[in-house]
């Protein structure tokens, strides 16, 4: 079974949120940004599996994400895999866009 | 199985708290407020699925809650389902009444 | 199977914890202040089943717990029972004492 | 079946965080710290059956911790024993370095 790591974000704003993901290793430099949009008023649900540019996040290495947006918002992680039952870690993150 | 999706509050106040919660979904527009009330000094324990006005929350559609109240409370919401073990979020959430 | 809920509380200070435990209902008045000390630089774990005073708290109603201490702690607040995996929240209250 | 107590950490700083770790107990005195560094833009394992010095953690005596850092990080603890699924915390501390 393999890993399905994923994120929820909520942009309860009544603008368009741009969000930045970067991922962390233990022993690569970090990648990304990872870059979505989030309507004003919704969900999103992001897969980190599905992420393509600028490169896929590889298989079976431990990483740790870091989620910016350009208006507050709402992020619950969640993670799956064969080992554990069920991670989930709220964290709420915004910078101010240029 | 169906999905138990709940939310239990608490008031530890002295005074009623007047809660409104709004439902966010990833390509609709929120539907909302719910409106309820706990008691000064007391727990309230409410399931979504039984949320009926303004409408019934679309039952395979996944959404976000969004959580206010007119004197500050505590909110643990919890969700069941089949795939997953248990979900707890605790998020505290205040605004001022008018 | 019985419900074992129960807290662990640290307390990293220098100085010995004096904490008060209030349970809310939802259609009953609060109980309590259960009284606990944690020494300086202790652990402890407190399980809800064995409160004693001011009253035991009954086995099949659901409840809230707001814990408040004189010195700063952290507090775990753990559940296990028959319908759920696990259930953790983490919450830090601090009082002034007089 | 043996407890794996660990925590993740998150150094998204550009400069390696110097981390200390103190471990709590219910009536003994607490022992560390164990003292780790997080390379800048890196994440790092760290499983407490492997602390070494200045003493190895007791295996089956409860216990908490407080993580202490140089430079603001992120701690996941995480806990995987027989008797329950898991237990995630999330907690960030940080002190300022002399």
């Amino acid at each position: 079974m393999t890993s399905h790591e994923a994120c929820c974000i909520l942009n309860a704003s009544d603008q368009v949120a741009r969000v930045e993901i970067m991922i962390f290793f233990e022993s690569e430099d970090p990648v990304g940004p990872y870059r979505f949009e989030i309507g004003a008023q919704r969900t999103r649900h992001l897969r980190f599996n599905n992420f393509e540019a600028p490169k896929k996040i590889p298989r079976d290495t431990p990483y740790s994400s870091v989620i910016q947006s350009d208006v507050p918002i709402v992020v619950q992680h969640t993670r799956l895999d064969s080992r554990q039952a069920e991670n989930a870690l709220l964290s709420t993150i915004a910078f101010p866009s240029d």
